[in-house]
């Protein structure tokens, strides 16, 4: 039986997004890996399949390749709506797409791998700096985030009503990888609290890094 | 008559993509302008709009407020489908959406701003190298992005067939946003064709930062 195969990495957040999408949906798939840290990614068979050279790319049945997380999982939502990761109303998707966006546009690109490394070589940055920049654009946006979700009726258990959606993807993604560098949550409890929630939903706890095959 | 409103920056690359969609779709704004060399948008009256304290917001007739360009943009798409910003097919949605944040997740966030200062704050970058990071990773994401774009039969006049849509609006602002920092376009034959093709459409250059009423 031919199935889609996800290129990925167990540690890129936007690998665990995918991955999260797919589980959630119950859409099985071929695990393959590409480790970010040896350069795999940036070798000609993979930059054949997503010339950005970035994971995670899915090659659906018939060939098709689809890149970038967010466009992948609202590719899914359309072909396999059940169930939903976004509301029904136009201005309830909006709200959900914005606080997804919060975190995959304004945290999580400034903060990948690939910008780290430049900040290392371009400005010698140490590793204390390092962290401290990660740190500082997480909460330039979770304290925000912090307040648009404990202010809105309509958080509830996820980020938006009582089950996981497109934002809570983004956010169980940003705080697993906030682990890795120490990240104090304790200023944030609606968003620490919504992290629980999801860690105990069964579709996304597989998806954690830590539960992949190439996990380390 | 109440009108939506545009909270915006003539400037940022975010607003100048959300004033083309608004734009295409014929959708009449009043302009709010709010200064963010100046912190403008810093200040309590916004942050009460948008706690990120990020332009662009749009407040619907009944007081709604959306945040996130691309999040608003997808909101206007539901909402005013005509004309489309995004093809019919979710396949091709699909490679629409992944051109678009191809440059809104990969080249914009990292080039923002409020980052570049940061560069100069916290590691005492130069105007020089602050250019350098400018360009570095417009070049990371335009070198795969003009492949993508050239070898793709799909790829018209503008990014997806003959008509301007969301990844034409994301290009546009990025390449209007690159000529402040002198990114040569040569290497790029293709993003600088339909970049062209954008500018000759009346809906895309009344967008221009040069347009607005508070450019300088």
């Amino acid at each position: 039986m031919t199935r889609i195969v996800l290129h990925n990495y167990f540690r890129s957040s936007t690998s665990t997004r995918l991955r999260a999408a797919l589980n959630l949906k119950a859409l099985a798939f071929e695990y393959v890996a590409h480790h970010l840290r040896k350069g795999e990614h940036r070798g000609a068979s993979y930059l054949a399949i997503n010339p950005q050279g970035l994971v995670p790319s899915l090659v659906l049945e018939d060939g098709t390749v689809l890149t970038q997380s967010l466009a992948i999982i609202e590719y899914l939502e359309e072909v396999h709506p059940t169930p939903p990761l976004l509301p029904a109303s136009a201005v309830e998707r909006a709200r959900v797409r914005a606080l997804a966006h919060a975190i995959a546009l304004d945290i999580h690109p400034v903060n990948n791998l690939r910008i780290l490394n430049y900040l290392k070589s371009a400005f010698s940055a140490s590793d204390e700096a390092v962290t401290e920049w990660f740190g500082h654009w997480v909460a330039e946006t979770f304290k925000p985030l912090e307040d648009m979700l404990a202010a809105d009726p309509r958080t509830g258990r996820f980020c938006h009503g009582d089950t996981p959606g497109l934002a809570d993807i983004c956010l169980y993604a940003q705080v697993l990888n906030n682990r890795r560098f120490g990240v104090d949550m304790s200023p944030y409890p609606t968003i620490a609290r919504i992290f629980e929630a999801c860690a105990a939903v069964p579709a996304l706890a597989a998806a954690a890094p830590d539960r992949q095959p190439d996990s380390e």
